[in-house]
């Protein structure tokens, strides 16, 4: 039962402040106070972009949580993509409030914590759709959407100013696998009490139309799997995709065929699924990956991972005959069930190429409909918008162009521009009875983990790593003597992916050359010789050769020791 | 005329060599041979894959054309594009055969030959579609074609064996803007004759459907340009298209709009262009960038380069604030009059972003069709089979899928597998009186151009460079005494790239603790030390602990001074 509003106007304040999620595509956070109680949705991860050598991931800077540790009521996740709880087993390494998840969410949690050493147990606190959390002064309400991944949640937030919608990533499929269709009717009657706040994803804001079922993959799947009755069929997808593995599966069930799966994210999701009930398998498809030698191609679907391409994948190695148990021929078809997210296209025409290189038919989604996207186009933001009919809106999720398409689409369903809160990770956005308002920021930002490392490589550090890629290195390495103004070994040059130096000799030599009479200049100049001044000449003088020689910038790295 | 075959049939041999272009996009160059003489089609290049840091572009392998120089009758150039005509300076400081191209391919060229400092005088030589060029046994004919550059041709090459189409990169477009369409009936004649053999290009061969006519972005432009009446129009798109250049101008003209071009490339091939009579400008609608403060918004249209992102372009430099004459605000529209490149989407998110973030109107071709393709899907490339009717085929231009998905289309068209060569570049297929084989190889692959260096950095500066990029660097220096067996001074250790080091100062000492007794345990072992076997030691050593310590593999440079 919806609570009531109090009588009189609430005196406290509502804050919204995003630290993930906005102006980039992934690292999802959102930090949703009510006076001293503060609620985290979201706990995402993001992927290095291209100027980010060496970086695994990218998470969301917590310090404005770590610094409100006695005010987090909890995280509440809104599905198990890793660009929403991706980052949870480092907020716990500083944190540990209750998180709240469906069954699913947490189950592929608890398998990513297992990876992790952790300070103190977890509290993971499974919730259903329809469950509503008490938290402080505010309520949070689980509410079925329909997306990519099984048990997919937004979430209606109230507090006693009014109550926030938090769509998370959703789509309205009316023909789903699992036969619940997002809870348009909750939403809706949510919207009849009265939304305060809509915040919304923006994924697809820019694009027309409807998002299509995920049932449309099923009717391709249907087609392929009629039109290849002979060759064994292997299918790369999203691990967490439950629905679309289920499919995979029921149609080969149907077309007689055996399933083996393989790629360690893919065996885990399913085998959670399975355990957790969002996977029926009828008995006897599944067989081990290691006994598919006992089945012609034609008894056979192989699923895996690997659909972006992803080096060391299942089917990156199968491709490039490196998998211990599958090897592919003119008797397979490669299905990619999934389309490359920007930035990996190249490392999946790569897979497709070396599979066409070796006659293995491959179908993707520019050929076939076999993969759909999970989230909202227009006419199902407009929906959203025309069920909760929020007072004041702010789009999330996104870059730039999304949440101004997503803007743009608020505007066309009627609200005005005042009403509409383009904001910003780190800034704060304070709701009272009187109204909204911008209020500050709080630090956020980008955390990058390289390794075992979080945090410990920065702008400088990855400055010079984008310096030594593009031209290499030269190191110059010298002892002299200050006191007695001369050179007493050295100068040594060792250059590192600059140039071939078999073959550049001369170069290599003129260098040391120049290097040597830097030197001499450094130690006879001025009154007084540091090693600072010493490393400048050096690095100015071969700088200025090298470049004339080679139009390279080589970072020069002098090693000078005093005696 | 075409000459009549002789009587009785030839002796001699074609040999047939592609030297780029197959198994990758770009750098297309193939060589075809009778006997003794030798021509050499296009002279392209590529540009560098995310795992080349710091290559400015790829090109062709010419030793085998270098050890055959007297043999060399001829370059001919298709069209006028980077990757058929880019590789022609560095071909010329080498060689200097004499290069045929259509007036506006050899216009583009000599544009680029200014920049370049070139042993000889280069001999261009002009032809127009339909001309003949004898060389020596053979004779290479230019049949005009659709392309997204004007001026662009096949060849039909006759040899005493028979005649080779080489389709260069072509589309069919019925209505073209400058009104010729490709010229069907001279391909059909040739068919009708006989071809022996179709090199075709294989780009959209995944395509199905017909590519539209250049003249459907002409529509959407009038479209756009007639629901934006207030606003001042940016349109960037490839220099070289000087068709889509001269609907923008038109559209323009149409809408009482001048025209201001920016970007030095675009600037370069637009005169090249009005100079050679491939673009007709109606007069007082070229205004000079400079004067466009006299204009309304309404009243101008911008041309410019950029629309594949690319940092330092006009319109990178608008988007950023960076442009000397133009800054954009709610009142501009901008409009990516091109699609990205695969690998270029990000870039061009990058711009898109940073435009909307200003409240600058973006429309591109996921929203509207402002852009066609330039290469013929298909459909086209049916067509083309239909007409040659060739006896044997060889896809080119195209990475493996697209070679292989334009093979299955000539199987379609009902050619036998046993014609059909899927050859890549070094591999040499002969035809004489009996038949088409294989024949061996020739040296053939990438040389990458770095700065002024051409070939010089190889795979192991890229593998250095990719390894620096990872996890940066430590440099350990010391100086020891092998004699005396004993460390003099150091070690000092320099990292880069590797971590934040004022935040990692115990593990450097850590690092440099186990460096020093690395050298020790080297000093000490065994009968002789050498300075090779102390690296060793030092890099072993110094790579388990930090691995053990970062997950991170940073290189280890160990540089030892002996006194």
């Amino acid at each position: 039962m919806p609570r009531k509003p109090k009588k009189g106007k609430p005196t406290g304040k509502i804050r919204i402040i995003p630290l993930g999620g906005l102006g980039e595509i992934g690292k999802n956070m959102t930090v949703i106070e009510y006076e001293n109680d503060m609620i985290v949705v979201d706990c995402g991860l993001g992927f290095p972009d291209d100027d980010m050598p060496g970086i695994d991931l990218v998470i969301p800077d917590i310090t404005y949580l770590e610094s409100n540790r006695d005010r987090i009521r909890g995280v509440f996740l809104t599905h198990g993509h890793e660009d929403h709880i991706g980052a949870v087993p480092y907020l716990l390494r500083s944190l540990n409030p209750p998180i709240y998840g469906t069954p699913l969410t947490l189950g592929i949690i608890k398998n990513k914590l297992e990876e992790h050493i952790l300070p103190h147990t977890p509290k993971l606190c499974a919730v259903n759709a329809g469950a509503r959390v008490k938290v402080g002064e505010m309520e949070v309400e689980f509410i079925h959407v329909n997306h990519s991944i099984a048990d997919a949640c937004a979430l209606a937030i109230r507090t006693p100013l009014g109550t926030i919608v938090h769509t998370g990533d959703f789509k309205l499929d009316t023909s789903p696998i699992d036969g619940e269709m997002m809870d348009i009717v909750r939403l809706g009657e949510l919207g009849r009490e009265g939304v305060l706040m809509l915040l919304c994803e923006s994924t697809n804001a820019e694009r027309p139309g409807n998002t299509p079922s995920e049932r449309k993959v099923g009717s391709s799947l249907e087609y392929i799997f009629s039109t290849h009755p002979k060759k064994r069929i292997i299918i790369a997808t999203f691990s967490s995709n439950v629905h679309r593995v289920q499919q995979i599966i029921d149609t080969s069930a149907r077309h007689g065929r055996k399933v083996a799966i393989t790629g360690r994210s893919m065996i885990n999701i399913v085998n959670a699924a399975i355990e957790l009930g969002y996977m029926k398998v009828p008995r006897g498809v599944l067989v081990d990956i290691n006994d598919i030698k006992r089945f012609k191609p034609s008894e056979l679907t192989l699923v895996t991972t690997g659909s972006q391409g992803e080096p060391m994948s299942a089917l990156y190695r199968m491709a490039f005959s490196d998998h211990s148990q599958v090897s592919l021929d003119a008797n397979d078809l490669v299905v990619l069930s999934a389309s490359a997210i920007p930035g990996n296209e190249k490392l999946v025409g790569r897979i497709i190429n070396e599979l066409s290189r070796n006659d293995v038919e491959v179908l993707h989604d520019a050929v076939v409909e076999v993969h759909v996207s999970g989230h909202a186009c227009q006419e199902e933001l407009k929906l959203m918008h025309a069920l909760v009919k929020p007072q004041y809106f702010m789009p999330i999720h996104g870059e730039a162009r999304h949440l101004i398409a997503n803007r743009d689409l608020a505007c066309y369903m009627g609200m005005s521009l005042p009403n509409i809160f383009l904001s910003e990770i780190g800034k704060v956005l304070e709701i009272d009875a009187s109204g909204a308002r911008w209020a500050g920021t709080v630090p956020a930002g980008k955390i990058l983990v390289d390794g075992y490392g979080v945090g410990d490589v920065g702008n400088i550090v990855l400055r010079d790593r984008r310096h030594l890629a593009q031209d290499g290195l030269i190191v110059v390495v010298a002892t002299v003597d200050t006191e007695e103004r001369m050179i007493v070994s050295g100068p040594d040059i060792v250059s590192r992916g600059f140039v071939y130096v078999r073959e550049a000799e001369d170069m290599m030599e003129e260098a040391r050359q120049i290097a040597y009479e830097a030197l001499l200049d450094a130690l006879e100049s001025g009154d007084r010789v540091d090693r600072m001044q010493i490393k400048k000449y050096v690095k100015d003088d071969l700088t200025r050769y090298l470049y004339a020689k080679t139009k390279r910038k080589p970072m020069i790295l002098p090693v000078i020791m005093n005696v």
